[in-house]
């Protein structure tokens, strides 16, 4: 998507480099990280430089590459990139679509490649699927609410849910976006710098406005990403996720999540069995912004930060997959050979 | 309550002066301010330098003795503080109750301070049968979740919804409070400094942690302040409310507001009859911390800032008043004359 009016991945391969945009810094200030060992690509990940399901496991895929280039031990590669992030399914299945690839004989660069390119096509769907779904809203302006960034930027090309928006946008539909900051980390303000690059209308909120706007009508429609999805269609995403499942369940508001097959976690079948991960109190106690941070919770208390919750299956309206959109009880079968 | 060890009330009259501990400085300085004009309280409301729904009628009430002891046009007066916050009820009920007082010829300064007096009453009342509830989860310990800060700050002293809390500490149930930060003004900072102030132990979060903590049954009790409550018990207060109302309701917790019969707004029936506050995009775009603050939505992005949200009756387990603990459907009776 465009970066400064230039079309661009997340993450390219320049030279010996791979590069990849900077997301801690964003949206204060536009830098690419050169990852030239597999410790960068671990830090990068772990750090949040890159953050985004589908971009940590496209992320890591060149890691394996940067691994058997570097000569780095491959056991301990692999290892030391699946304990990055405990929550995100795609991590651990890129590196198992590696293992395979390589099985078979691929070169690991094109082996990564692979990885990345099909995250464009699955990505690439998911947008043409649900912009169908926009359309038949058969509204002459659509609102949709989105939580966290499940954009571009989570992805290396189009995004998960920001997909169908850039798709029913570039078709000349009518859309504006309601953008949660989300908190602690604020992706919101991801969705909100590449929606601006795009062009796309769109208002930043509060997470906590998100119910009330439900309640006097003003959205259409809500699409979420997606950390790990169950085989029964429990979907696992940034926290505070569940709270819009509730209030769009209460207000019959659609409420969908958009699912590349890389994201579902097929062993698993209820909620209680996906990790959830705690994260770093700084991220709450400290906020970005531009030219700096400040420190916002009281010196003395404790803070507690859990960063991903589970949308029971029950409030998804439906799963938006690279191969059409599906309900909790059809997904299944829609992957089965 | 406690401000640097000493018991101090949120609004005080010393001399002359009326004097407020400014909110919009805590909990990063705590520094009083000196009301001495109409207008210097119409602002300190209007820009929340005091905030609160409780302590909003207080001060209001104060600001009617100040207008008349400066010689103010009293109708003038009445109407820029009535003007200054649309939600809270209170105010209106502050500026009625000293009409009502002045016409019967009661001294200004004596009304007021009955107001303030009798709103500390309550809050204390409502400490008591809350903390009667919290005594009969039959727990161990307790796990409170809380929303805003309806504490002391926003009353005269004790709180709404911390009175319990307090009650509860002071009679030595261990009690652990989820203060969530209430974006975008993160009043929950608030709420977290006045706990540490009377050493009551508790963890900041962000607000969309509090239903995954519910999910999981970290939640024994919800309580919450409200601006206004409709005489059929649908409770307007902070915006983020309601979403913790629907995963309360989802997950079996029970969910209370502290209501003292000055937020029921008796005229009012129906949530949607509550005037909603917008408040100024620059609460969402700026963030306040210790030195300074920091502007974190992207530039270029629009915002919407709603202030208040309502949740209906259906999903309030009930309602704490200072008479005793009412059901939507019993508020009303209670109240009866």
């Amino acid at each position: 998507m465009n970066v400064e009016g230039r079309w661009r991945r997340t993450i390219e391969v320049v030279g010996d480099d791979v590069i990849v945009l900077d997301q801690a810094k964003l949206p204060y200030a536009i830098e690419w990280l050169a990852l030239r060992t597999v410790e960068d690509v671990a830090r990068a990940i772990r750090d949040m430089h890159i953050r985004g399901a589908p971009l940590i496991g496209a992320t890591a895929a060149y890691g394996v590459a940067i691994a058997i280039r570097t000569g780095a031990n491959l056991d301990a590669a692999y290892q030391q990139l699946a304990a990055t992030r405990p929550t995100a399914i795609n991590l651990r299945w890129a590196l198992g679509e590696m293992q395979r690839l390589l099985a078979a004989g691929a070169d690991p660069w094109a082996a990564a490649a692979k990885i990345a390119d099909d995250d464009v096509a699955m990505c690439e769907a998911i947008g043409e699927h649900g912009k169908k779904i926009i359309e038949g809203l058969g509204k002459d302006r659509i609102n949709v609410l989105t939580h966290c960034n499940a954009g571009w930027l989570a992805t290396v090309d189009w995004g998960t849910a920001t997909a169908p928006i850039y798709k029913a946008h570039d078709a000349g539909i009518p859309i504006h976006v309601w953008v949660e900051e989300t908190r602690p980390r604020n992706q919101g303000m991801l969705t909100a710098w590449e929606l601006l690059q795009h062009g796309v209308p769109h208002t930043v909120i509060a997470d906590n406005a998100g119910g009330h706007l439900m309640q006097h009508g003003k959205v259409d429609l809500c699409i979420v990403g997606t950390d790990r999805t169950t085989r029964n269609g429990d979907v696992c995403n940034k926290i505070g996720t569940y709270l819009k499942g509730l209030a769009a369940h209460d207000n019959n508001v659609p409420f969908y999540a958009a699912v590349p097959s890389s994201s579902i976690d097929w062993t698993v079948g209820e909620p209680a069995e996906i990790p959830i991960e705690e994260r770093n109190a700084d991220e709450v106690r400290f906020m970005n912004g531009y030219g700096g941070r400040v420190e916002i919770v009281p010196r003395g208390s404790a803070v507690a930060n859990p960063a991903f919750d589970v949308t029971p299956r029950r409030y998804m309206t439906g799963l938006i997959t690279e191969r059409g959109v599906a309900t909790p009880a059809t997904l299944a079968g829609m992957f089965e050979k």
